[in-house]
């Protein structure tokens, strides 16, 4: 069997670790990812990998070389998806490291360094509103407030690492210690681009950094029938101005992209004025003073409208993910591999943010792309071609051969 | 104790039954409507009243006269509230005239005619998106298709009031079969105009229509940073616009308001582009041509905005209440009332729609304000004056010893 059919069958395996409902959801902390954690060991330790857990729940299967070397290749993705996600967002980036780095091993091939791979806990940051909190701690750049994060349960990150069996006094002692000298990641391009240009994978150069906010409106709720419309104090309507407004003036930029995923209307009855309404905006770009600037004009789209409609407003930064360059040293590392192989060099940025950008902060990092169906992602329509998966695990082999 | 006070402190009695949270919630068919009924039931009783609930959740309590007529009076309004609202939409018109009722009856002044005073079930229609469940089915009104309904938590209608212990097939036999000649409801007024008035009490000459409508877009769920502005199909984005777009409208027209009091963004996720939305438009006019040209401009918005967005969309009429006048034997006979306890007759429209507009299919119907503080409703600020209950139970008591 091909590496492309060996991987699509374990991510298929992986795929079944997954809470009812459409799609796949595995969220951070929780059974489906106890179970994730124990198939991948498995599969890790199968491959010839010594397997632990950390204390933030990162599952890391290392292959020690027997040169004498403390130089460690850190290879990885997240466990994690979104609510109804798909079976190859953050999977894909664990599954053919193992695959490619068993062919190696099989082949007899011994590596001049260490290879570290890495299935992150949590990287979407649904359960507890924040992102890349395994790659956070690898590359200790994770804090303690954010043991106080409370998840859509109720329940706060401290509490449920404990819950899970880990200790979260001990986060501080994730951080690698090794002799770290780069961080690969493989992923799915969750956009477009690859499948325009008839391409199976891409290289990463660059990418889009990422600021959230969330917004709260506070009107008057009032009687949808007595009180006329230049009485109201509507905190929907008010909100959907924003949210209108603001997606006008981005729609006009070029290289920014703003979405509002989360509406919530209080009190949310067919008969009543909304008093309360709260929202979510999330906004990236490569350039971060055009996320800068659109900011700005964002708090003042709210303001304007705010005072028209009089209302209230809060606007609370939840995270700012900075956009960065991947590392020319992996890139031409990687051009080098995909020539190797026969195919096209193709370089092109990341529109999503990935754990890459965390491990910026520890090492030279690196990602490599594969194409996914009409880019569609965090949904439960995501797909791969296993020839894909061929031509990204014959990649990722050529690069551990040349690796040093 | 005058009537007033005893009015307020039954009042104050019957909000004790309410979900946890702000204000008061008391939905039909929960565990609170049954204990608002089981109070009713013991007041009722006490004063004298013969006392049964329906096969739709309405408690009727029934005085009958020695006197050989088979001639009734119906007064009554509705238990249930939206969620978190005040202590007197509804329940107002149960407690009044309770109080006056049993004036009479220990005052010794025997009525030429049987009432009967009814707590509606449902009027808000929170749990089934409907309205006027409770008098639709006494005025005979109530149609077997609404047994499917479901409500928020994914229950029929027909279930919910089967485990109430009630018999949804029998509700066809709740329609009143005495010679009801009169329905007289008594409400808060829920808006702004007998307070600048600087009056406690208001006769009511008509009633606005309603028109309800539920709203489905549906367009594509995606990455939030992968996908360009220009390629996406935003369902959030499009409700938002089709909202501001027909407010816009509204607002530059008199004597008509709209509301959008549902929304509802799927997959609702901070970093996922909304593939699917669904709201709600609630608009009321004493204009029912202004109503029906106002939904067609709505559904022209809605149209124009999806293709320009790329959206599918479904426009369903949830409920029509057309505008209807209040009956003028009654608003001549609430006039003498009025003036026999030397206060100032004042009729005006009412802005909200009632159980009156329903049973005005089963007879004549009239309906007395009562001032609430600021016109503020559905809402746990909701405030009524004592002083203002006793006005208004004194105009009752003179007109049921007038009535004929």
């Amino acid at each position: 069997m091909n590496l492309g059919n060996l991987a699509y069958e374990k991510l298929e395996a992986l795929s079944q670790f997954t809470d009812s409902g459409e799609g796949i959801t595995r969220l951070f902390l929780t059974k489906e990812h106890r179970e994730a954690s124990n198939y991948l060991r498995e599969i890790m330790e199968k491959a010839g990998l010594e397997v632990e857990m950390d204390n933030i729940g990162n599952l890391i299967g290392t292959y020690r070389t027997s040169k004498n070397t403390d130089k460690t290749l850190v290879l990885g993705s997240h466990q994690d998806t979104v609510k109804n996600g798909g079976k190859y967002d953050g999977a894909l980036g664990i599954i053919l490291p193992i695959v490619a780095l068993e062919k190696c091993i099989k082949d007899g091939i011994e590596l001049d360094y260490n290879v570290k791979i890495v299935s992150f806990g949590d990287e979407e940051g649904v359960r507890f509103a924040t992102t890349y909190l395994g790659s956070k701690a690898l590359a200790g750049t994770f804090t303690e407030d954010l043991l106080e994060r409370i998840s859509e349960e109720g329940t706060s990150l401290r509490d449920e690492l404990i819950n899970f069996g880990l200790n979260p006094e001990a986060i501080g002692e994730c951080r690698l210690k090794e002799n770290v000298t780069a961080y690969l990641e493989i992923h799915i391009e969750q956009g477009p681009v690859l499948e325009h240009e008839d391409l199976a994978i891409g290289i990463v150069n660059a990418i889009q950094g990422s600021h959230r906010y969330q917004i709260d409106i506070e009107g008057i709720a009032g009687h949808a029938g007595t009180v006329p419309m230049k009485y109201r104090s509507d905190a929907g309507i008010g909100s959907a101005e924003v949210m209108v407004e603001f997606t006008n003036y981005i729609e006009k930029l070029d290289g920014i992209v703003a979405t509002f995923g989360i509406v919530e209307l209080s009190p949310g009855s067919i008969n009543v004025i909304p008093g309360k309404s709260r929202f979510t905006l999330d906004i990236r770009s490569l350039d971060n003073n055009l996320i800068a600037s659109s900011v700005e004009k964002f708090k003042e789209i709210v303001s304007k409208v705010a005072e028209r409609r009089k209302l209230r407003f809060k606007v609370e930064n939840t995270n700012i993910a900075p956009s960065c360059e991947c590392s020319s040293r992996i890139i031409n590392m990687l051009e080098k591999s995909v020539e190797d192989i026969g195919y096209k060099p193709f370089n092109f940025p990341s529109g999503a943010g990935h754990d890459a950008q965390e491990m910026k902060n520890l090492t030279d990092m690196g990602m490599l792309f594969v194409r996914c169906k009409d880019g569609i992602s965090h949904n439960p329509l995501e797909s791969v071609k296993s020839e894909d998966l061929e031509i990204a695990s014959e990649v990722l082999v050529e690069f551990l051969k040349n690796y040093n």
